[in-house]
């Protein structure tokens, strides 16, 4: 079957040089931009493709909501399968889209735009038709991980770090989606999606790494304790509850063997128990590997059942200690069970507190101007 | 679609409870021995099953080779799906079985024979249809890792965790085939199948746990390393290799993270890169979830495929520096780059070597009545 190719940067070049190898499969035609048809594989128009008989398959790796959603459209209408690492599309228009696949008799499937090269996706769709999930998430963003790891192992500063990540080409010149925990949250929405049936649209709780400083880390490194970026989704009443938060971990915790740009997916299965998943999130060929690795089970698995509906998530039931540096005169509104001073800031660990409320502390500190840098603790 | 369950003992119960409450599935008769039919789902006669058309799968979790083998060819030649979590029975006959399967245009799935509740064969097959698997392996024996780390973490001689691990649950009352790595390697036979089409038969390096002494613990932890008992497996020329031996870890390697019974397994893909799965590698659940999944997934996916052989393993071309603890009076034969005296014994660092020579110095140091330890270092 012929996998025509929607967009050839990073990931597009990858699934096609894998498709040239994989028996069963073989690449078809490149959409590109008009002017860049530079090979005769390379075309410029979505009919062109839509209307080829020996296409089967679409693999939609262009990114961006427009034009990707009206080609992903097009592309299920004409009863062509459909895989996409496009994780923006999918959490925005994900259930339209599966619904449209459904109709026409045909896959649609974006095991890439979760966890890269690690197959989190699939393995929760798979788990989730015979277990009860209990919760999910992990670290879902490699470029802040890779960032967390190097300010920690190399004691560097947030903005050092910054500029490795984007040298390496783990981070965009906008790194606001990564750094801001958006990216970690898309992805858990698509997994709560696929574990719960529930999309999560709002109601959400989120916070990056753009607060910590080289301080922080050395602070709680000297406390045995490591942090990481944390996606966390789960059941909650008739709906579900999902945030992205820093987390500090102690030294023998999983998460902290998770160097570089690595990420780590969990899900806890009533049966199963904890099933911890470990791989490169990103990069050319990881995420290629997860588009092919889809694109070989066309129609054996759904990913978005019939029954997803969007939801508000709710996190008031989530509770944890945190770990919390805060300006001197906005102490007053945090209740320390530890506290110690450094400086002009106050450092502690809170006594438990929700979610929600953690991180509207964290907002009217910043509000008036204030810095804060918060963290759960783990365990 | 009913499963009949062959055997009703930890995994069967699970299965049973599992199918009770999964979309699609429901349990069907359990076949039990004569005698023991104390309820109306249970029979003792394999063709009552075979013959019953409202049974569309089997579930075979009895164990042992036979009669095992003998009723999962008999299900699979009246039509019937079979999945199963008897890794003897998949080392043995495994070939065979798969190839009455193909004729029969059933499944034949067993993912639950390696890695419990990790599901490892099952993303190993998938990964292996368009990735180059260029290594396998890790820790697949839990119980085995519980010893390992309760010497560690507590301190305790051999014979102590032994009996707690039995106390426990997690071994048998003759739990040669875990403390001897044979049921490691077992598993490892099978990935090799799945990932290569090649099922090693012979050839092996195997060493196992029961060595291991609260010295050789307190020494090498004071080195800051971490025991493990790891499998290892990847192309060697036209065959495989595939052995099974203790391996000393530093302190920040993922495997000193894999704690109490749990498996950690992983795959090297060329494309998709080093990809480490950790769960609950035994267990009533776990393993029951690996049997519920393959049975959610009939249909979709070969393990084992034509094209898989049977091949003698070929260690040779694997090389590791190893950590020694031997009598002082064996010493000689060993190439020490490192070592340190330690009352009668003397311990150290050998230079690299190949693992099958390690093995055979061993077994020369054995058969003279000596006494030695031996674990790779890792990195």
């Amino acid at each position: 079957m012929k996998v025509a190719i929607l967009g050839f940067g990073t990931v597009g070049v990858g699934v096609y040089e894998m498709l040239e190898k994989c028996a069963g499969l073989e690449p078809g035609p490149v959409l590109v931009r008009p002017g860049k048809e530079d090979k005769p594989f390379k075309v410029s128009s979505m009919e062109a493709i839509v209307n080829d008989p020996s296409v089967g398959a679409v693999a939609e790796v262009m990114g961006g909501i427009e034009p990707a959603n009206s080609y992903v459209a097009m592309a299920l209408n004409a009863g062509k399968h459909v895989v996409t690492s496009n994780k923006a599309l999918v959490a925005a228009h994900g259930i339209e889209l599966a619904q449209l696949a459904r109709d026409k008799g045909v896959s649609f499937l974006f095991s890439a735009a979760c966890g890269g090269g690690v197959p989190f996706l699939h393995n929760l769709a798979i788990a989730a038709q015979s277990d009860e999930i209990l919760s999910l998430g992990g670290i879902l963003n490699g470029t802040t991980n890779f960032m967390l790891d190097a300010m920690q192992s190399e004691g560097k500063d947030y903005g050092d770090v910054l500029h490795q990540a984007q040298d390496l080409g783990y981070a965009e010149a906008d790194p606001t989606a990564d750094v801001s925990g958006l990216d970690a949250l898309r992805k858990i929405m698509l997994a709560c999606a696929v574990a719960y049936n529930k999309l999560p649209v709002d109601g959400f709780s989120r916070e990056g790494i753009e607060s910590i400083t080289a301080a922080d880390v050395s602070d709680f490194q000297s406390r045995g304790l490591t942090c990481r970026l944390i996606t966390s989704g789960g059941p909650a009443g008739d709906t579900v509850y999902a945030y992205v938060e820093p987390v500090l971990f102690p030294a023998n915790a999983p998460e902290c063997s998770v160097v570089k740009n690595f990420n780590m997916a969990k899900y806890n299965g009533e049966d199963a128990g904890a099933i911890v998943l470990m791989g490169q999130g990103a990069g050319r060929y990881p995420t290629a590997s997860a588009v092919v690795r889809d694109l070989c089970g066309l129609g054996s698995l759904e990913m978005f059942r019939p029954e997803v509906c969007k939801v508000t998530a709710d996190n008031a039931a989530c509770v944890h200690p945190y770990y919390v540096r805060v300006d001197a005169d906005k102490a007053g509104r945090f209740v320390f069970s530890d506290k110690w001073a450094d400086g002009d800031s106050v450092r502690g660990i809170l006594e438990p507190i929700a979610v929600p409320a953690m991180h509207a502390l964290a907002d009217s500190v910043r509000k008036e101007g204030g810095s804060i840098f918060f963290a759960a603790m783990e365990g």
